[in-house]
């Protein structure tokens, strides 16, 4: 369709071109600071109307429908410490051993309980280890805020990756809260890390975690370095809980547009408490605040409507800044973590990403 | 601030205890499909609530000064071509070409109009051409739109580039709306790269631009791929309108949230015109939809808050398809093009963003 008409006014007048021609001044000359375009006045925030917000067409049919279930109701905030351990130690649901059998063997893999360094792991191993993989190892750093995702429960993510990648994983079955905030979990982390780096070449190990994990990944590698100890050859660091303090754009500009997360309330105690008085933005548990140079090359992993958007782009832009290959990806549509429930749902978005990793992590770590 | 009373409740019941730990599941296991959590039910769209979204304050003063800018009115649209020829033609504002000579001097270029096989174009060159770059060359193809940004008006990004990479610019001063809809543009486009690939061998070459510019040098890649032309040795496409048409998760999370660019209304009439009459999804319009295959490494710009985020990760998904190396960059905060905006304002992200473009095109380009 054309809109244009070649007739022109039929008076041969512009009317109200003088007002349209300001306008327009904007528009046209976007971004030309120097072409006449003045400040308006100070920064202030704005208000935004509500709207309808409609699942993307642009993914794949299962991932249009993991987009499109309604938000879950909002999660009351424990009172007590034993509420808080109610929540965490709840029994698994029924039948999930036999759902987690299932799911091994849907990724091909093979998982065994192993204690390293004093601390709980499992070993997940791929029936059919890539040959290009025989010498290289994976450490992973779970996702569950710090109150979830114990136990098998953590595994999620190991036994995808181990499965599409072909390589295997040993994951940290860390300390959760209520009873053991910030160092706990980083120092059950650390010791499992001394460990690994005897099991094969640190130059062949890569780290990975999401979530919280993935913000715990980006901490190992900075201890690491302060505490003289080997570094990665390469890291992924999926929607990391890079920032605990409310800090960064897309807490607001996703909080009700991600399907799965926000900030206030529920999460906002579970930081409070696993940073135990710590300033939210302490280096230490806040890792965006950290220091990035060194770090091996990184990959990167966010959504479109990621809460976690502007803490992903936040270490990216920091890892720039240090001149480190770090590599971003945003999925089309996705909030926090879809990629991985992608995986799980069987939605190619998820495979793909995870293919990414794999060629990453091949191109960047030792034989 | 811990949240915890390590003193349990007094009565040594966990009240409500039952529908928390439900609502808890969807949290702490978010991602374990295997664990449980099914689905609600078929895909649907979701209604944002108003809210206010605040300035971040992790990016420097001068850009949060940029952020903060209330929206622009909404564009009148023009009904006749008479009214889009008055607006595309309006003339510079009073003491455009003093500002101009300040810009230009400020990035220290000069800037020559020159004639490229057949077609208007201006050579931009800096001062100080860096040794590594004298035998390298970008072409350069400007934001506005269609409907702007002509002659030196168009010249924002290629003096910019020019001043901060060191490297010689030749920018194409293409047609224009209303009179010369697709492929007028494109056609002097490629003019201008059937002559610049013999001023300097084209993996020498990297072709870059903005928005309908950003779209525009991946049609250019696509249609030297189908026309048996050579291709450039590296490729910048910043926040690309690469699909015409409202498709897209940002079209929508965005809407609004975009400082400087909303699709319905001014620029879906633009789109129409721009397609005369061709679907707003042929390939040849919306390059998202084309052939990506054997593309040269690409790096891809966007921001938080740009209303074409969706445009811009969906070819660099495409790219990742294609096997091509592909970098993206995701600027805090920033809407549409904020990055050129940010270089002309002296915030530190517009420099930054330019000095990381710079580094890919020097890894990239021959010498």
């Amino acid at each position: 369709m054309n809109v244009v008409s070649r007739q022109g006014d039929r008076h041969g007048r512009l009317p109200k071109s003088t007002r349209r021609i300001l306008a327009a001044l904007a528009l046209a000359l976007a971004a030309n600071a120097w072409n006449g375009r003045a400040w308006a006045q100070e920064a202030e925030a704005r208000t935004i109307p509500s709207r309808i917000l409609p699942v993307p067409d642009t993914v794949s049919a299962a991932l249009q429908k993991l987009i499109g279930q309604p938000l879950s109701p909002p999660q009351e905030i424990p009172r007590t410490a034993e509420e808080w351990r109610a929540l965490v130690n709840q029994p698994p649901p029924p039948d999930s051993s036999r759902r987690f059998a299932a799911f091994c063997d849907k990724f091909g893999v093979a998982v065994a309980p192993r204690v390293i360094g004093g601390v709980g792991c499992f070993v997940v191993t791929p029936k059919a280890v890539r040959a290009a993989n025989r010498n290289r190892l994976l450490l992973g750093l779970h996702h569950g805020g710090w109150v979830g995702a114990a136990g098998e429960g953590g595994l999620t993510e190991a036994v995808v990756i181990a499965g599409l990648t072909g390589t295997k994983v040993i994951s940290v079955d860390y300390r959760l809260l209520p009873d053991h905030p910030f160092p706990a979990a980083m120092d059950d982390a650390m010791a499992v890390w001394k460990e690994v780096v005897k099991m094969a070449r640190p130059e062949n190990i890569a780290v990975f975690g999401s979530s919280v994990g993935g913000a715990m990944v980006l901490s190992l590698v900075q201890r690491a370095r302060r505490e003289g100890l080997p570094l990665p050859g390469a890291v992924m660091s999926g929607s990391p809980w890079s920032d605990l303090s409310k800090t960064g754009d897309s807490y607001y500009t996703n909080d009700g547009v991600d399907g799965d997360l926000s900030y206030s309330g529920f999460w906002e105690a579970v930081a409070r408490l696993y940073a135990n008085g710590r300033d939210l933005k302490d280096p230490l548990i806040s890792p965006v605040y950290g220091d990035f140079r060194g770090f091996p090359p990184t990959y990167l992993v966010t959504g479109t409507r990621d809460l976690f958007l502007s803490n992903t782009v936040r270490v990216h832009q920091r890892l720039l800044q240090a001149g480190v290959p770090a590599q971003l990806e945003v999925g089309e549509g996705q909030s926090h973590m879809h990629y991985l429930e992608a995986a799980t749902r069987d939605a190619p978005e998820g495979a793909e990403l995870y293919s990414h990793i794999a060629r990453f992590f091949d191109a960047h770590l030792g034989h």
